[in-house]
């Protein structure tokens, strides 16, 4: 076993306060599982909450962008901060809403090679800059956004969505959470269609 | 005026939520004034909230770690990420707290020019390493912890925080929030003893 | 579509010196499809015959280095340098040799977190300082090497491999090379044991 | 106490030779108390006139520059080198020039949120090349001087500011030269007009 | 001796696979000497076979490229990731092509200062980019060098020999191969034309 | 025509101040040609002197590090900042000092590479953690200095001289400053014994 599996272990699902254990099955019976991340952040009742508040603040929002591209911003800027728990679960998630078997990995890797529309690629582009040097943003980076379509508020999503799994890669990254193993090949095989 | 200042403009008290408000409300009455992150947040309720729960859950929770202890480390890691509103802000505070009118500067310019104990070192070197290399993060950096008298909830405590102003400083960079003039020379003369 | 497909078309078979077309035909048999990686390097036939032979001079050579201990080395520097075809190609090599369906994915995204061997441990950590700053090599290196067991030949395998694919990324990042969809997810399920 | 402070003590007025003494009982009357880079450096008499020389030449030569800009410009780079004692004794001489107590801070922290005009911009764009890059300075880095109406001599005064400091802020990082308490707090009150 | 000589000893000519010997011989008889890099190799026959075909495929090719400009490719990437072998050895062979003494330093030390006409400017600005920063080439890259005349193939040649030297450089770096004393002068002093 | 040579253009020996010419006069006549540095600086005669000033100050002080150690690090930080006059003009002092006409391409390119004594190396290494990341340098860095014999003043000085070639680096850089094609070729045989 690799990282220190006993510095911050599991929650247990019966030890965390209702409202916590509410949300985990809720997510259980929807996944087939419970994500790491659940139990990892349920040791800590009040961070949990307001991570998951945070987290539904800007992935549930209503906006220009959709869920697909949101998770692309994700599974980009956890790429590039080498985050193993955020790049698995979440390109599972991502494989899955854009129903493409590549795209993740290929975001992860190097979201160069991966075949964004133009738009999208002004998207992981200002997101990357966020994530890896925000102190440089400036006007011209807004003005690239806005000649893809993008509002102020699209920017907005874009930056917070960065800047928050700046946060969540950085706890995966301290805490050793692993990703659940049911992750990796999630989406990997186009869904059949049914006849 | 520097950054073009129509972008994001701040949210006005009259518009925001009740319990934004009474929040506001409440800081204004204690520090004289309204600190920009709050109406800048108040522009989105639901990232408001997320944002100051879980703040509180880190910043007020008890532990190992003094509240100056904290505020050391959001000034060292801000300065890292060059995030002008959280070094003046919190810079502010740490001198109030630490009644100590050199340190913020010292922390925020070079963190190692500080006169820190041995104890804080270890502390403020993590929260770095967790700022700007997260993923490098070993076994060893956890046992300069230990060999300061930290247990792994207070790693977590600094990782955490250290993580938390990731995402705030980015906030802060892309939005173009403003520190308030009134910040800057807060604390810098040492209070006066009451007779 | 993404990179611009045109610029450096693969090569059709028939169109190939017969050395290289056995060989390809030999891969095709063996793994069901061509990997784009000889169709690509054909197009220069004498860079294709270099290549390889270099290729097989390092990964079949007899040593101390297992055949996934190679692997691991290709895909954790892969990663390093974001060079999605051989991080996919030989991600998929890695999970078959180690018949581990986790293994490849977190060499890639951040080698620290694979459950390594610290002979592992050190081979990769190297095998990294080869790829990312060879200039800084010093005798404290081969001093952790030996300290695991690996003598100065070994020491030279796995500097080998890492300098060739040193040269392999740079080919398949410039080429705009993308591996065949059928790696992906070779090897996400562990063979099943005929009965 | 943080750096060791026995390392290199500040020289005694008594004990440097008349001219140094001269120069420093001047600064002291002049502000009010003795910079220790004066003491620091009088250690050395020879290099205490080599500097202060250099220093006069570039920071009192007439030109296009102000001495507010001169500042900026030493400011600006001090920060980008973590220079605590060229931070905090130049921000204080900056505030004091330009009658604005938020400058220095904003400018060591990140310039780009400080409100320069396009001209003061460009110049700090520069430095800071000239400071973190200098290898890579090209035509087009004067071009953008001379759009903003600098000459090629301001360009050299620039760029001397820059490279000065360079040399300053590392004696300075490596002699542990703290700043007086006496700086931090200076300028951070706009002077009141006298009725 | 700086670097542990005994690490990995040269091949003795004596005993060396008759093809292997026969190219040295050929080496030795035009330049007047061994140069190392052959008896670093010869330690293993097969990659040394390997390297060279590799090396003559791309430095004998037929092509727009002339032989001096891809040394300067060599040189100036062997700067780059600080490789004294090829700096000093293939920095002969610039010279002496080129005849041109001041050249090489020109190139290894900063290529920017070299009186290289806007073609090879736009040569080595790709060739750098390729050997430091591989995974952010992008269309605009091969735009350059279309804008100065390269083909497409052109570039793929650009492109090979600096992948090629991020192999060679490597194996220099760690396995310790030291360039002949008689490397550094060669081609200094432009030959006598004879009467 | 590489760099536009016209915008800094060297000083007339006429046209400089007597005491100025005094200088370069007396450097020609022991070397039989004028370092273009000196017809550089001259352009601005208070510079110009402070900049000797400085340099001979450090360069011509008595103290435990030879004149060719000082060059060793001039030559070592002047590589690491891409300053070809720097790399060139003292890489040729250094050759005549130490009678070795490798040493300078080797520390320019790679120090690790040179045939240093172990003081030597930890002299070059403080040097270079100067020039390059002064703002990290504490205590562990002078106790090894002092594990190889030298003394704080001596610390001093190699600091210093780091320093002082850090601004001289960027002047060079900026100015489009050129060696003298008589410094390539100096040093580079070793001088004949006189019978």
């Amino acid at each position: 076993m690799s990282h220190s599996p006993d510095r911050y272990p599991l929650a247990e699902l019966g030890d965390v306060p209702d409202d916590i254990r509410a949300r985990i099955v809720e997510v259980q019976e929807k996944s087939g599982f419970v994500p790491n991340v659940f139990l990892m952040l349920a040791r800590r009742p009040e961070e949990f909450r307001a991570f998951f508040a945070y987290h539904d603040a800007l992935m549930l929002r209503e906006g220009n962008l959709t869920k697909a591209e949101k998770e692309m911003i994700v599974v980009a800027t956890s790429g590039a901060n080498q985050c193993l728990y955020c790049v698995v679960a979440h390109g599972a998630i991502l494989r899955i809403y854009e129903k493409n078997p590549l795209i993740a990995d290929q975001l992860a890797t190097n979201w160069r090679k991966a075949p964004l529309t133009l738009r999208q690629r002004a998207m992981i582009s200002f997101a990357m800059k966020v994530a890896l040097r925000s102190s440089e943003i400036e006007e011209a980076d807004f003005a690239e956004l806005h000649g893809q379509g993008f509002t102020d508020e699209d920017a907005w999503d874009i930056a917070a969505i960065a800047a928050f799994f700046a946060l969540s890669n950085r706890i995966a990254n301290v805490s050793g959470m692993m990703p659940n193993p049911e992750f990796y090949p999630l989406g990997r095989v186009p869904r059949q269609k049914s006849s």
